[in-house]
């Protein structure tokens, strides 16, 4: 049973897994025209940085095939406010616009439709591949037998096929092995419990669900052998910032002496940011923390995110490779 | 403004606060008879250990109240139905049966109704002396502004008064130290989210909610200069069994170099238990983790408490005195 797949596309139609309704209906929108991307995006019917590029380069191809016999300047023109239209769902997602910004460059030639079409599916495919090479350089880390902990969704629903962290979980349950995964629920958003759990299921694993505040108790109890997560950026010196949550678990790691992976594509990596203490970390509404139940008038604390010291990770698992420590060398040789 | 009571007492009228109506409202229950109490004890009106044995006491006294009158004979008699009643209602809780005993036992002399009252009070009495003797011994840890984190609920509402890890807050808020208090949500019953942060607040104390994942986040940023913690059992090594998330909460500690406290009386040491690897942990029911939002057909851990090792414990703060290591030795001198 394949990891479900945010993204659909034929060659032709664009089709995109609703993944506000998971993980109660598996729902996919066909994609008709730019506004209709733009309201996916926006909305985050599709969500992940990689999958909204993905989405966004194919939401062009689709924007643009009711123009794709145009002359050349008339094209262009159809191209160029599309473009406009789609990367304006989400001003601040640094993928969205840089896949819109490829698919635009790529627009020439006798057949410019044809064009980007192969560019969006050069994007798409790119981004497979990654994917799958982050998964073969992890898979050996997969044990018959072993628990793996994971937190939030680095999953194929965020990124394409296999996703990140759990590229090698995929592989190694291709391959037969039998293991079996723990996820964190991951409050304030339950990522983990909503996303990450669903997806694995769906793709035929071993999961077992468990609040945040549970690993120590697992870990204690010899059921985790290692923890691998996905990040949304790591700094010069290793430094990894990624969902809340993920540093108590890089804490709790050494405690028990388990490994802790952090798996990424190599484009993860910013060598501007010397170290973590750089990054500023994004505080969210209270409303998100807040249910039904807390006590009314309280203050609240929602930090997004959370720094974990480049000491505490054992490697980075890459599409490049397995990166090991020093980190700050060893990483400013991917560049 | 004081901390909420959990238990009315008037020296004739029983009111317990509706517990399961918190933080919405704030209701108080009149208790008219032994069916009355049972109902509330059993329906989780009245919880935390020392609470219910308090309401278990005064629920006999107002049991007995109709026959003040009778004799000897046939007031023993009716005492012994009411504390059967009475002590079925949650057969598990040790203090629940530890309490009616004691009531039982007091029955005697020329007015027994007198005496059964007069035991009550001094179940009651004994509770607050406790937690006040708590809150002396831990009350010069909190400096002016400082940052306290605290998991679960070890407060007024489960105990009497000042509750056991809250009781040097209030303390030293009655002092007029300016402190900040950080109340981990404590998934999956959000007893911090929904007891803890609405009594804290009611004290009129400085309360900030977070999720149980964040706490490693506020230590990076210095946000928190000690954790104080309760406990449902200290065994004889020092190991702590506590809601699960203590364990975790004590292993950042330890890496952040913070100071771990575990609040409780005396009373909490089971000496008969040589170390925490000895502690059945009690698995709780799926449904309590899988809200609407989980995958469905996912498993469940849900492990209800957690053992943190003696060594990452910095000190017990007891009505006894605060007792530092070596815990071994030092606890063996209480008994």
């Amino acid at each position: 049973m394949p990891a479900p797949e945010p993204i659909r596309w034929d060659g032709k139609h664009l089709a995109l897994l609703d993944q506000r309704r998971l993980p109660h209906e598996q729902v996919y929108i066909n994609q008709r025209d730019a506004e209709t991307v733009t309201d996916a995006i926006r909305t985050l019917t599709v969500r992940g940085a990689p999958a909204i590029g993905i989405a966004a380069a194919y939401g062009l191809v689709v924007a643009m095939q009711p123009h794709r016999h145009h002359s050349g300047n008339a094209f262009a023109r159809e191209l160029s406010r599309a473009a406009e239209t789609i990367a304006a769902a989400r001003p601040t997602a640094v993928n969205l616009r840089w896949a819109v910004d490829r698919v635009l460059g790529a627009a020439a030639g006798d057949d410019p439709f044809d064009a980007i079409r192969r560019e969006a599916e050069a994007i798409h495919e790119e981004d497979r591949r990654i994917c799958r090479a982050i998964g073969e350089h992890g898979r050996p880390l997969i044990s018959p037998g072993c628990g793996v902990l994971t937190h939030c969704n680095a999953g194929a629903l965020a990124v394409s096929e296999l996703g990140t962290a759990t590229a090698p979980m995929y592989l190694a349950h291709a391959d037969g092995v039998p293991f079996r995964v723990f996820v964190d629920e991951t409050r304030p958003l339950l990522q983990g419990a909503r996303l990450t759990a669903w997806e694995l299921l769906e793709g035929g694993l071993d999961v077992t669900l468990l609040c945040d505040n549970m690993a120590a108790r697992l870990m204690t109890e010899g059921e985790i052998d290692l923890v691998i997560v996905g990040t949304d950026r790591v700094v010069a010196n290793g430094d990894v910032v990624n969902k809340i949550g993920t540093a108590a678990l890089a804490i709790l790691c050494r405690y028990f002496a388990i490994p802790f992976y952090v798996a990424c594509p190599s484009s993860t990596f910013d060598p501007q940011t010397p170290t973590g203490a750089e990054v500023i970390i994004e505080e969210r509404a209270p409303e998100e923390v807040l249910g039904d139940d807390a006590a009314p008038g309280v203050k609240v604390r929602n930090p997004a995110f959370d720094v974990t010291p480049n000491s505490l990770v054992t490697a980075f698992v890459t599409d490049v490779g397995v990166i090991e420590p020093p980190f700050a060398a060893n990483l400013l040789r991917l560049r």
